[in-house]
C-alpha cells in the first residue's frame, strides 16, 4: 500500500476564538495535515519538536499510527504560536511566534522517505520546501501549501517549488496577492501556467476552485451551520487529499479532483472544536454522510437539451 | 406554452466601471429580468417609464417579443439611475436616484396577467410586491428578488411578501442582514421557515447556494476572466429562472435548481457589457456552451465507497 510524507510545523497553539480557547495545544501544519492523511494511507511525519512537547500528543499520533521516526526532539522548546480570530473568523491574527526549534529545523529525509511517492509539503519555508523536493527519487504527487508570509518576503524561492509541485493550494487572498489579480480565473490559470498538474484554490465556506489542464471545477464546502475554530482547515484538506491519492496510487488529474473532495469533508470536522480534537473523533459514518451529503448537493438535476433552446421569435 | 410576468422597474442608467461608461442605458430590474426571461418563454412586461423613454428601447423589448401592453407611460421622466463601481466591482455606490414617474407607480394587472403562472417580482417596493402577489389568481411560482434598501427600511412588509413566494432570491450580504446572521447556512434556512420552497442565496463569483426542504445545493458561478459591468446580473438571473420554470411548466423543488442553472449561464454574458448590449446578442450556441462549461466544471469524479473507509489502525 502506498504511504503518505508530511513535512511541517509541529507547534503548540494557544487560540482564541469566540467560542472558547486553548492553551498550548496540538497545532502545526504537519500535526494537521498527517493526522489527516493517515485516516487513508499509513503516514509518516517529518518535523521537529523541542524537549518539552507533551508524551500526550505522542501518544496522539500514535494513536493515528502515525511514523514518527521523522519527530526530531531537540534541546529546546517547541515552535509555540498564540492569536486570535474576531467574529467573522475569516483572519487569524497572531499574537505571538515563537519559532524555538523550528528556527533550526533541517528536514533531511531517510533513503526511504526520500523514495515516498505521496509527499504533502505544509506549509513552511520555501526553502525548506525545495530542500525537501531535491530529496524526493521519485514523486508522484507532490502538494503545496504556504501562506502570504512567503508570498510577501520569498516569492521567488517559492515560484520555484511551485514549478516542481504535482497540486499547489492557495487560499483566495493567498492566490490574488501571488498572482497580483483580483479575478480568481486569472489567478488559477496563471499558477498552472507555472508547471503543476492542479492548482486549488480554496475558499473556506464558498468550497474550492480546481483548475487543471482539462478545465475549472468546482467542489462546494460543506455547509456547517457553526465553526468554533478555522485553525487547520487547510492543512487538513491537503493532508487528507496526499493520503487518499496515496491511497488511490495515482495521481492522475480525476484521482486529485475525487481528493479534493474527501479533503473538503475531513476539512469540514476539523473547525468544529479546537486543536485535533474533532477530527481524532471522526467515525467513519459520520465522514461517509458528509460525503454523502457533498455528493447530493453537488448533484444537479439533468437538463434537456430541447428545452435549452431560445423560444422562436 | 406556458408565459412569464415581470413586474418591476424599467429605467435608463448612467453607470461608470474600471472598463467604461454609459449615459442613459436601458436600466432597471423589468427589463433585465423581462428580457432575460424572453429567452424561454412569451414574457409580458409591468412597468411604467415617462414621455421622455427612448423609442429604441422599446424596439429592443419588441426585438424579443416581450409584451408591452403592461407597460405604462406617463406624463413626466423615466426613473434615472446613476452611480459607479470601484475596481472590485463587488458593490455599486449611488450618484442619484430620480425615481420620477415610477413614485407613482401602481401595478394593476389586467385580468389575463392576473392569471398568469409563472411570475417575477423584481426589486421595487414590497408594499408594490405584495399589491401584486394580491392580484395574482392561481400562482406556480413566485420569484421574488430585493435589495438592502428595503430589508432596511420595510423588513415587516418584505417579511410578508417573503412567506407568499415560491423562490426567494437575496445576495450574500442582504441574506446576512435579513437574517442577522454571519453564517449562510443559517440565513439560507431561516428565510426557508417563513414559507418559500426554495432560497437562493446568491454569492456572485462564488456562485450560489440552494435552500429546499430536501436539503442544500451548491451551483458554481460560470469562471469569467473579466467582468465589464455588474449591474443587472442579479435580474437577469431571476428573469431566466423565471422564464425556464414557465418553459418547463411545473414549479418542483427539481425544476427550480435546474433553473438556477440556466439562470447562472444567462447571468454570465450580462456583465460582460454595458446594460443590455451583450444579452441581446446570446447566441443559442454560446448559451448552451456555457451550459455545458457549467455541467462539467460542478461533475465530479464517483467516488469508490470501499475508498473511503479509515485505514485499519
Amino acid at each position: 500500500m502506498s504511504r503518505a510524507l508530511v513535512i511541517g510545523s509541529v507547534a503548540l497553539d494557544s487560540v482564541e476564538t469566540p467560542y472558547g480557547k486553548v492553551d498550548s495545544a496540538l497545532g502545526g501544519s504537519a500535526s494537521y495535515g498527517s493526522v489527516a492523511a493517515s485516516y487513508f494511507a499509513p503516514t509518516a511525519l517529518v518535523a521537529v519538536v523541542g524537549k518539552d512537547f507533551p508524551s500526550k500528543y505522542l501518544r496522539l499520533f500514535k494513536r493515528r499510527r502515525v511514523d514518527l521516526s521523522g519527530l526530531t526532539v531537540e534541546d529546546g522548546e517547541t515552535f509555540h504560536w498564540s492569536g486570535f480570530y474576531e467574529t467573522t473568523m475569516s483572519q487569524a491574527f497572531t499574537n505571538t511566534t515563537c519559532l524555538n526549534v523550528f528556527e533550526k529545523f533541517r528536514p533531511d529525509l531517510t533513503a526511504e522517505q526520500a523514495r515516498q511517492r505521496f509527499v504533502f509539503l505544509a506549509n513552511i519555508d520555501p526553502a525548506l520546501q525545495e530542500y525537501v523536493v531535491n530529496q524526493l527519487v521519485n514523486p508522484d504527487l507532490v502538494v503545496l501549501d504556504t501562506m502570504n508570509f512567503w508570498i510577501e518576503g520569498s516569492k521567488q524561492q517559492l515560484t520555484r517549488v511551485i514549478k516542481r509541485s504535482t497540486v499547489v493550494l492557495m487560499n483566495e487572498e493567498e492566490a490574488r496577492q501571488y498572482c497580483e489579480t483580483r479575478s480568481l480565473v486569472k489567478a488559477g490559470q496563471q499558477l498552472l501556467k507555472l508547471g503543476p498538474r492542479s492548482v486549488v484554490i480554496k475558499k473556506g465556506e464558498h468550497g474550492s476552485l480546481i483548475f487543471q489542464k482539462e478545465g475549472i471545477f468546482a467542489v462546494p464546502a460543506f455547509p456547517l451551520r457553526r465553526m468554533k475554530d478555522p485553525t487547520g482547515a487547510g492543512d487538513t484538506f491537503a493532508g487528507s487529499l496526499t493520503g487518499y491519492v496515496a491511497r488511490l496510487g495515482k495521481a492522475t488529474d480525476e484521482n486529485v479532483r475525487r481528493a479534493v473532495f474527501v479533503g473538503t469533508a475531513m476539512a469540514s470536522f476539523v473547525v468544529e472544536d479546537f486543536s485535533l480534537n474533532r477530527t481524532m473523533r471522526v467515525q467513519p459514518k459520520e465522514f461517509q454522510e458528509r460525503i454523502a451529503a457533498l455528493t447530493k448537493m453537488s448533484t444537479l438535476p439533468k437538463l434537456n437539451p430541447r428545452t435549452l433552446k431560445p423560444q422562436a421569435l
